[in-house]
């Protein structure tokens, strides 16, 4: 979908003030001054353990597409600031005319399991090309980092049942609908009732009837009957409509009927009333009746507590149909990721200048520097993560981490434990230098990670803090900075 | 946007199970009967007492540009059943191909106000195509209503202030950041900061500047002149970056040095902290150093409640900028509209066989009919709706209405009492022959509607219910349905 929209350049797919200190760099001839932002979240969603990266495909397509047409150049020479004049001058726009992109941008891949503090993105480059990104690279990575997060609760508590996404219909409009498709794809869904998603993104589609299916006909029995004549090998029967165990009794009578003809019914499905009790009942009717492989779907506002209610109750339901509470994350429907400066080269010297933001509270004090992520392992699983600046350290320092809220909380590493980086490189000078997996790859790896996580921290209710720490070196220049702010202004 | 994404087709925006029954009606020989759709949704969001119509101008392009192309057939033939055979023929993908909609449709204008169980569109035509339409049209009515109505909220406690929209970077995708901003200057505020909706909805943009502008300079004062000389005709000073009411100092001495170049500080931004005290606070600093016109801008995840809270407290703000929780509508991020089968033409006798779902709750049964919505007023506002069917009734029998959930509230009304009706003619036999007005118009409408309900009506605890019933005679035939439906089945 996105690469369509492009067409027309997304680039004014930003804040006005993206643009306005664009201005203000390019005019006050700093344009060029090599920054370093971070892009990261500060509390995981849903008031979970983890969140699932994802959003990283997207974010390429946009950064390779980045460019400002005649069309958007033409609509910004129309703005105007409180006087009627031109917001923008001419040089200004000839000079957006003109521009290319030359940043550096590292990433976490989609798929990969993070956790508060740790950047996503990291983008390096003049500034008022790292400020342009903010708004869209936020917008990505936001939105579709948050519905595989939601998917993968979603498939940690449908277990091995299967879990299709449903939720077009009440999607945050067209493209919220097909990224959500996608990224609820990456996050353990096993299919979409949404077939563009299909189309677009490789994932595999499922559908057969509504309620108005069953309407249109003069009784339930034969609307059942044709639709199992029409499309033998993809009949799962909607049994709702009017009683729903008397439907299923119409479901078993089509069953026996398709049988002869040397098909079988996949399955039934629910759509409202109480889920436990139907689905049991419905089980034992087509049990009894000889349709034992016959699945049991139920749909009707699920999401992963009720799923797991449900589970608890006993329901024979073993393929879930959830929707609105998935791909728009009902309970959380936003994901509160940051894009904060960290560094800016000093001219003269050529040293990083570190920068943060102040806050009374902790918790939205940014952290400087180049930030990559160090994840300890062993033959177990993941031990703790450990940010840490590129550029500051030697290797042999990167053992000690300090809790960002806690300094006295500390976690001490032999040098040869075994590790991984998180980030890798995406874009050097502006060129993409990453090949993005396919995304059943992805999505294998979304469950490949959730197995090196500790059961406690994919726990849904007060799930363990898994530790991410700051390297030590880090820890120090943080503090430093902070009791220099808070001194000098 | 919804344009450029057109270029591929949209038509497979769809459930798959839109295309199934459709092959199915195909397949059966049913595909060209009559039907009926209603959409409708059955509680107003966000515990409110109204909903504002928004997202007809996006149904009106999908219809027009419906139809598969190559690429989309190409798509459809590769899908299989469940033994691996294709799910559809290839006569039906030819009949797809040479498809061309001669639906009729009605809608409620963008900007009117709603209530539950109205129609907010009405779709007429062969079944086949109705179908079709049902996710795409619900997905943009949908949502658009939904963020319409969360403007509205805002513009309602808000009263005289602005209202800006902020809100891309934490939207649900790039179509839902852009259509959030549409929807939300549809409903009431006045600028968005999302420059590519600014370009292709006519919305006014509003920017300046974030903390990373403050934090590339050595002190926050050298950042704030610097902005002030680049861009002195759009000059709001974000305060927060280190200590706020410091900032302001700092503020109005750029302030100072603006004016002696002829321009005036538009305005200070709070974005953290105790907004009420610090607004207090900085008003004071502001008036006593002779900038009584330079006014303070709030935001920090507001929505309307705070903003009613901090108002409340006797803040000084009167202009808030309104991101994440608008344009995700934070605590309902979906409006639960439906689209239901209400009527299909009986083929032998040509009368319409009226058709709805039983469920156990009321509030989940539909209501059959090619409803119409006549609204009566007098010359203070509106005093009622009345939902009724087109074709069923002599306009002399107009005038009694049944809550369609206690069959014993009753209102009626004088044959002569003025009304209008809210459905008008969008399609006929496929041609479009409604012209979308401008987004000022649809904009200034919805002010117009929410005065016309009483103020009951528009408060946010526990609102006045507004009257909606069904006309008597459609009540009666609702009966008799439920009562042969729930002996018949």
């Amino acid at each position: 979908m996105i690469k369509n929209v492009y067409d027309t350049s997304l680039s004014l797919l930003t804040d006005l003030y993206q643009l306005t200190m664009a201005y203000g760099y390019w005019k006050s001839g700093t344009s060029e001054k090599e920054a370093v932002f971070n892009l990261y979240f500060r509390k995981n969603p849903f008031g979970g353990g983890f969140t699932i990266a994802c959003g990283l495909a997207q974010a390429v397509d946009y950064v390779n597409n980045f460019g400002f047409s005649a069309a958007d150049l033409h609509y910004l020479r129309s703005l105007t600031g409180n006087d009627g004049q031109p917001l923008f001058e001419e040089a200004f726009l000839d000079y957006l005319a003109g521009l290319k992109l030359t940043i550096d941008l590292e990433a976490v891949p989609e798929g990969t399991v993070t956790f508060p503090n740790e950047p996503l993105l990291r983008v390096r480059g003049p500034i008022l090309q790292c400020q342009l990104l903010e708004t869209p690279l936020l917008n990505l990575v936001n939105f579709e980092s948050l519905i595989a997060t939601k998917a993968a609760r979603l498939r940690l508590v449908a277990e091995t049942d299967t879990v299709l996404e449903f939720g077009l219909r009440r999607a945050q409009g067209i493209d919220g609908g097909l990224t959500a498709s996608r990224a609820a794809y990456i996050g353990g869904c096993d299919a979409t009732s949404n077939v563009l998603a299909g189309k677009q993104y490789d994932i595999p589609v499922r559908g057969t009837h509504a309620h108005s299916w069953v309407m249109s006909f003069d009784s339930e029995l034969e609307s059942f009957e044709t639709y199992a004549r029409v499309m033998p090998n993809n009949v799962t029967l909607l049994v709702d409509t009017y009683d729903t165990l008397q439907g299923v009794q119409n479901a078993i009578e089509t069953g026996r009927q398709l049988r002869r003809q040397g098909y079988e019914l996949s399955g039934i499905r629910l759509d409202s009333g109480d889920l436990a009790y139907l689905s049991i009942e419905a089980r034992k009717l087509l049990d009894e009746a000889g349709f034992p492989d016959t699945a049991i779907v139920a749909s009707n506002d699920l999401d992963e507590t009720i799923i797991a209610s449900l589970k608890q109750q006993g329901a024979r339901i073993t393929i879930w149909g959830v929707g609105t509470k998935l791909v728009t994350a009902y309970d959380q429907p936003a994901l509160g990721g940051v894009y904060k400066l960290a560094a800016i080269r000093h001219e003269a010297s050529g040293a990083w200048d570190y920068k943060m933001k102040l806050s009374e509270q902790a918790i939205k004090i940014s952290t400087p520097g180049l930030q990559q992520v160090r994840r300890f392992r062993d033959e177990r699983g993941f031990l703790a993560d450990m940010i840490y600046d590129e550029e500051m350290n030697g290797a042999e320092r990167l053992v000690t981490l300090i809790d960002p809220l806690d300094f006295t909380k500390r976690r001490r590493f032999d040098v040869g434990q075994p590790f991984e980086n998180l980030l890798v490189p995406v874009f050097r000078a502006g060129q993409c230098v990453y090949a993005n997996p396919d995304i059943h790859t992805v999505r294998a790896r979304v469950q490949t990670q959730l197995a090196g996580l500790h059961p406690g921290v994919k726990r849904f209710v007060n799930p363990h803090i898994y530790p991410v720490g700051l390297e030590q070196g880090l820890h120090e220049l943080k503090t430093e900075l902070i009791l220099k702010l808070r001194e000098g202004r």
